[in-house]
């Protein structure tokens, strides 16, 4: 069944109204008839079952047959600060991080980072949330992981010791403590994990990093692709704490 | 620090003889000098420290400086059964899955694969296994995993359950055995994981692989894409073994 994140004003009582770009998709895409039942939801962490009455590239309409919690949002929360790279790769990322589960995704312009114009970042960041939302639907999430505009490595540090969550930096060159024995030693509900760029990061930036108090884990003994990182970890994380249970 | 695996004829007792393929890499690619130290892999669990002599594009020869075990290969060996999907993403998955630390890929045809031709099947498994060594050398891995040719999906069944591994399926439709409850129940050195296509298994082909002895297992209720479900199973059945330790 199609799953739809809409905004709080597409919401009467009793009734939903897709707002144009969706009723767009609805009709020329999907090409949805009346009667089609569908799944919205609200971002709240509800789903609605809707009955599409009418159907137009301008503005499908349906009615609210009922509504029940969504419940596969993970309890552990995980803000993936990730450095930018290569657009393909760094937008493969946030959809396959957005399946796994990551709340929050913080782009990151570190020393090796292949840096788009920052005047682009606007854009970007549109292009970027449709991405991460497209990813949370197919995969059956109750809400849309944030995304917020590339933060410079020294900030995204503060920005992460000021939040005060458990950071995490995996890096290659840390060699005694593994992400478990991290993860046991400091148990909580809300990590933060910063994943460098391809070239990995200066060690300049990770003495800066562990600084502000992240801790250097080890994903193991090979050496994993940035892109592979990010998942592992964020797949790893989330299993570690159950949240990969039915 | 580049790294090369050779065949076991390129090596005598003191030097290296690299194939006319690595040498036009090494001359034209990488544009390395004499002089230059690489490391250099029999495949068999060893690795050589190696300094180029002599640098030709139908010849580089190497003089052996030392030699010592490569200790990255997991004890844990997973056979991943991979259905066959479109070209892009089933070559990512191979990549990915090499650095993970898989040990032998099994492409699988599916009722709902995407299958290339099987004429090709010749070529394509060329390029798997080009694929596949340099994502070997890249994570530095001791071994480059193999690959074989499709096996319709009644035969990759077969193939499993006669090497009498523990055999798991990770399936979207199962809500109550967890990935980390069936590892407890089955502690073994040895896995097989069957990964279904886009659009995942039809419902008798689940049938028929529980009856094959494979377990169905949840990654959890977010529902993942095909090449996410691959790593993510790889990933955590590794760390559930304590393969992603220092």
């Amino acid at each position: 069944m199609h799953r739809f994140f809409l905004p709080a004003s597409s919401f009467s009582a009793t009734e939903v109204h897709f707002p144009e770009s969706v009723s767009r998709q609805i009709v020329q895409v999907l090409r949805l008839k009346v009667e089609t039942e569908v799944t919205v939801l609200d971002g709240s962490g509800q789903e609605y079952a809707v009955r599409l009455t009418s159907v137009d590239a301008h503005l499908c309409v349906g009615v609210i047959e009922s509504n029940q919690p969504c419940l596969n949002e993970p309890e552990t929360q995980i803000d993936l600060y990730l450095c930018l790279t290569q657009r393909e790769k760094f937008e493969w990322i946030l959809q396959k991080c957005t399946e796994l589960g990551v709340s929050r995704f913080v782009p990151v312009i570190s020393s090796r980072s292949l840096v788009q114009e920052e005047k682009d970042f606007v854009k970007k960041l549109e292009r970027w949330q449709k991405i991460i939302q497209e990813a949370a639907e197919q995969s059956h999430r109750a809400r849309v992981p944030g995304i917020v505009p590339p933060l410079h490595f020294r900030e995204a540090l503060q920005q992460a010791a000021a939040e005060g969550r458990c950071r995490l930096i995996p890096w290659e060159e840390e060699h005694s403590l593994s992400l478990h024995a991290a993860l046991q030693r400091h148990p909580q509900e809300h990590y933060a994990v910063l994943i460098g760029p391809e070239g990995g990061f200066s060690p300049e930036e990770v003495g800066l990093a562990q600084a502000a108090g992240f801790l250097s884990v080890t994903l193991g003994p090979r050496i994993l692709r940035m892109e592979t990182a990010a998942m592992a970890a964020v797949a790893l994380i989330l299993y570690d704490q159950g949240e990969m249970d039915a």
